[in-house]
């Protein structure tokens, strides 16, 4: 099973996805970016050419991985429309309608993870949401998304957006309470060293149990004296107080049943 | 290097420890509870003997572990001040005074971690955050800690109070965030497996990198109209659509400089 691919955008996502299904044995035929330095890094790594004009495009490519920013997905659509292959985006929010009358065969192929420099610690495991236009496209698109990952999902646009939000509870915000820590460690001369095991025994502990099911900490004991004694701390740090506040009366209620003052 | 050790609450901080330094060979010779059935399960996997009465507690242990609630810490010491070993606890937020003038040797035995039903996946790398009276405790304390882990850290009582706070957003406010995003999905029909491999990945990053250099998603992309379409899907969950609109301002501030209107 080999075919044609092309990426179109050569930022993590199309970096990723690119390298991957060349490792898996597809021909990467071309790599598009609006910047050429990016282009050339990955179409070099996957043995692709680097272009940066839409209209060097070669049209005979089996499948066009479109991994660009959101709001660029419909113009980009409106280049391609004389393409035979299939056309897919790799967007959490963008729905497959985007491609109605731009393109015969197209889909979705949505990676539900964070990229970035850091390497993938368990690429098998990304869960692929995937939606196609038909039932050959549907074929190809789990056959794709297998190569990489056996985590393979089929939902629809509606699904696929409230997956997306999902996501930046337990990712985007996560990391930045992640950062919070690690401010308040260095005001005290300390170091993110600290709490990097707790973290990783935090998400560990997700792994099998429902988050409800794993809370620990003085909010959810109804420990008032420590939240006081913490609020103190951020007395200086109007974010962070509000954000404290916020969170432990909300955990508070949940796993005590009471609404403490604070 | 055997001592005798007496353990002081039943709980997973009690359980933890009390089990770990067993295995390490030290000799646990009494675990403490109010309530005999915790004490009784936990002294039975150390080979001690349960006590539900403090005035049963043996005077002639080498260290006494207190691993209770942080308001009930003071007035255990209370009755402990004619007991000749050293006396400890474990709480982040209590300074070590509240031993002054109730134990000769003291000390803090934090262990700056979650614990619960789920095993410690490197118990190894557990920070401890250790505090002494004196020089004779110190070294007690430090190769104590050192039988469960590598990580040994000496802290004043001001900043492992900064170090509990700290973790409190690291771990038990990212746990609700966990918990926000599996409500999401379950709303939509979908599993919390689906964001599993993300939270993985999401901790692991910041194993090395510090959180700031490794944000992603919409709101660090300045992507307003991805924001404005996840609050729509959040307009009757009041209190995540503020929270989601809290963190979304903030990370766009942070990483476009820009004040977004959401």
């Amino acid at each position: 099973l080999s075919y044609k691919v092309s990426i179109i955008g050569a930022g993590n996502v199309g970096s990723f996805l690119g390298l991957s299904l060349m490792k898996a044995g597809l021909d990467i035929v071309q790599v598009y970016s609006r910047s050429l330095g990016p282009a050339k890094m990955l179409a070099s790594s996957c043995g692709a050419e680097a272009v940066q004009e839409l209209h060097t495009l070669k049209k005979n490519s089996d499948l066009y991985i479109i991994a660009i920013p959101d709001d660029e997905i419909r113009g980009i659509t409106s280049e391609m429309i004389d393409f035979k292959g299939t056309v897919v985006h790799t967007s959490g929010s963008v729905s497959i309608d985007v491609f109605r009358g731009r393109a015969e065969k197209f889909g979705v192929f949505y990676p539900l993870q964070t990229f970035g420099e850091t390497k993938q610690k368990k690429p098998e495991q990304i869960p692929f949401c995937l939606e196609a236009s038909d039932r050959e496209t549907r074929k190809l698109l789990e056959e794709t998304a297998g190569m990489i990952s056996k985590n393979i999902y089929f939902l629809d646009s509606e699904q696929r957006k409230a997956a997306h939000l999902a996501a930046v509870f337990a990712s985007n915000f996560t990391n930045l309470l992640y950062g919070f820590s690690e401010e308040l460690l260095k005001d005290s001369g300390l170091s993110f060293d600290l709490v990097r095991p707790l973290i990783e025994q935090s998400a560990f502990k997700v792994r099998v149990s429902s988050p409800e099911n794993v809370q620990t900490g003085p909010a959810s004991r109804g420990d008032i004296s420590t939240m006081k004694a913490h609020l103190e701390l951020l007395k200086n740090k109007p974010e962070l107080f509000e954000i404290y506040t916020k969170f432990s009366k909300l955990l508070a209620k949940k796993y005590t049943g009471k609404d403490v003052e604070l």
